[in-house]
């Protein structure tokens, strides 16, 4: 189980984070950039167990908003995460002890290691989807638990900021801070979800920063060894190879704060294509018409060479890629989860057929036959 | 000079206010109704002179926030001016001396009354346009002082509230308001642009609520008398009646927060056609397709026969309709202001020219000549 993040952990975080995002949660790459400059100055940031916080602990989660297509275009500015963390503090008048993860997919897994170091406190290795989704109310820690998403508070690169203190509703935090952050260009730093330390252990999603350090640097001597990478990130997350092939057409459009559209894939043997649904994240994969795999399972595009993680707003015409499917953490897969994050939740009128097996949210140690083990 | 609002004045000032409000500002009916239910629970409210501010008393503006079509539908909750201003108060940790009015035009003369009456402190006979206009920036308190907009606070109905503590100008703070209010549904309360008693001695409207008054009395009036009450709305105005005729033609759309369309009306005894474009307020009038009036000079719709005001969200097909054109306040005319408020800052490729004379703004007892004294 990974205690600190260093300069070389990001690479192995980036590439895991990557894929586990399903697509979304930033571009991977830019937020290691990011990440090394913090480090490189503060030194290595401190990971916890969940379990290890104190029961009465103040936390937060940290992340970004907004299209992940505009994540490679709209720089931060560097201390968004800080400032948003501030600001929610002078708002509720207290100080926060540790900050969790929203969700492990993409530059969000880095984001509050980034916030962490800026602000003093650990990270909490936890997230709330053990995978990337596009919205708020798409979070564990709220519908596992009595926390709510505000108050919260938004920054942006420039000196725009805002704290929402209440919300109607999760769903209504997610429509407000959704409309705040494409005033803000659609990307801001948000910091929300105030919860106490019983409640993270309660309703999180644990130990996937060190389950995305473990997936990524499993890829990387997959790559020295020039193997299969792409049955080895299935292998790691107990899912399955679905389809190999070339990204034959993308529709992609960047609105409302999202990047919606789909891709389409060909098989490089036979006729068959593959066509992925994504809202920031991969939502429902059909071969030849059928669907074959929905939220919340997981459903990762990776280079079918390298095994690297090809993320929503990279997706284009003529990548080979492998497209893996991975079973969701059980904290997605209750009846009350899949009201917000099954295939429903986002239009799609088809149940939800939950893949067997799976490791996402399990202790590194009790994981080890299924090949989860730092 | 009014000093204090009781039930007898409401009408008055709906009208007036009204009229004033160039289409925009909210259904004066609506707010008549709400401000009535207040007096009658805490007494009359106090208006002030904006001269007898302290220069250092602490002043807030006070209004709704969103479509005027949206202001028939969803009705308020009644507190939400209160609660915005609280939770400003909290946020900036002061208390408001007085609240002054964003915009004299339609129910948004009254929310400052009720917001005052319930938060316990005076109304100030001062607001920022004279009339109404659509965006937050378009206030003589912002481009006529250093006051910003932000810190504000925004409520709505159900329990949703927002503080933004922070825009990188006035036209970013505006930007992120409305995406706030599209998330409450195109409708909120609002309270902004923290002031001194001499920033709105110094960038102020004044008396307007006075000149509501007196104008919605001398409508009254008119209207018992059965005299020409269009020609008395322009007498008082300093302004001229441009068109009558009968309403051809509505379009009119509901976006982004706003109500935007164009209205068409035919003279009753020829050919001729004005056509006015709006955008939540009447902006530009043109007589068979000539530019005859632009923005920031009034044009108020009316009805032919009571001259009671004809609001954005109640402009309908067959109504029978005076138009009058009105010199803007002098504050809204300066250079600085044109570039927020004249024809070119709605897109409109179009010099301004100024209607000759004009009393809003004026001192009541220095503008008799005029009409102007209650």
């Amino acid at each position: 189980m990974l205690s600190k993040v260093t300069l070389d952990d990001i690479r192995p975080i980036a590439i895991g984070a990557g894929i586990l995002g399903t697509g979304g949660g930033g571009n991977p790459y830019l937020g290691g950039l990011h990440l090394a400059s913090v480090i490189r100055e503060k030194g290595p940031q401190t990971l916890i167990d969940p379990f290890a916080l104190a029961d009465d602990a103040l936390v937060c989660v940290a992340g970004s908003i907004g299209a992940p297509t505009v994540s490679i275009e709209k720089l931060p500015e560097g201390t968004e995460m800080l400032r948003a963390l501030r600001l929610l503090e002078e708002h509720i008048r207290r100080r926060f002890d540790a900050v969790a993860i929203a969700e492990i997919g993409g530059a969000n897994s880095m984001q509050p290691l980034i916030a962490g170091l800026q602000a003093g406190i650990p990270t909490v290795d936890s997230d709330s989807m053990g995978r990337a989704f596009p919205e708020i109310q798409m979070s564990s820690y709220l519908f596992g638990s009595d926390a709510q998403v505000a108050p919260y508070a938004m920054v942006d690169a420039a000196d725009k900021a805002a704290v929402v203190p209440a919300a109607a509703s999760d769903l209504w935090g997610e429509r407000i801070a959704r409309n705040i952050a494409v005033s803000m260009g659609a990307r801001a730093g948000l910091v929300a979800c105030m919860m106490t330390g019983a409640q993270v252990k309660q309703s999180g999603v644990h130990y996937t920063m060190s389950l995305a350090h473990h997936l990524g640097e499993r890829v990387i001597e997959a790559q020295e060894r020039k193997s299969d990478v792409p049955q080895v990130v299935a292998d790691v997350l107990d899912g399955r190879v679905i389809f190999r092939g070339k990204i034959s057409d993308v529709n992609r459009r960047t609105t409302k704060g999202f990047a919606r559209g789909w891709v389409r894939i060909d098989r490089f043997s036979n006729d068959d294509r593959l066509d992925i649904q994504f809202q920031n994240e991969m939502l429902i994969a059909r071969i030849n018409g059928a669907v074959v795999t929905t939220t919340p399972d997981l459903i990762c595009i990776v280079t079918e060479e390298e095994g690297e993680p090809v993320t929503t707003e990279v997706l284009r015409y003529g990548t080979r890629v492998a497209v893996i499917a991975a079973p969701a953490p059980a904290q997605l897969k209750s009846e009350v989860a899949l009201e917000v994050v099954g295939p429903r939740a986002f239009g799609y009128d088809v149940e939800f057929s939950p893949l067997p097996g799976g490791v996402i949210g399990l202790r590194p140690d009790t994981s080890d036959q299924r090949g989860y083990c730092s």
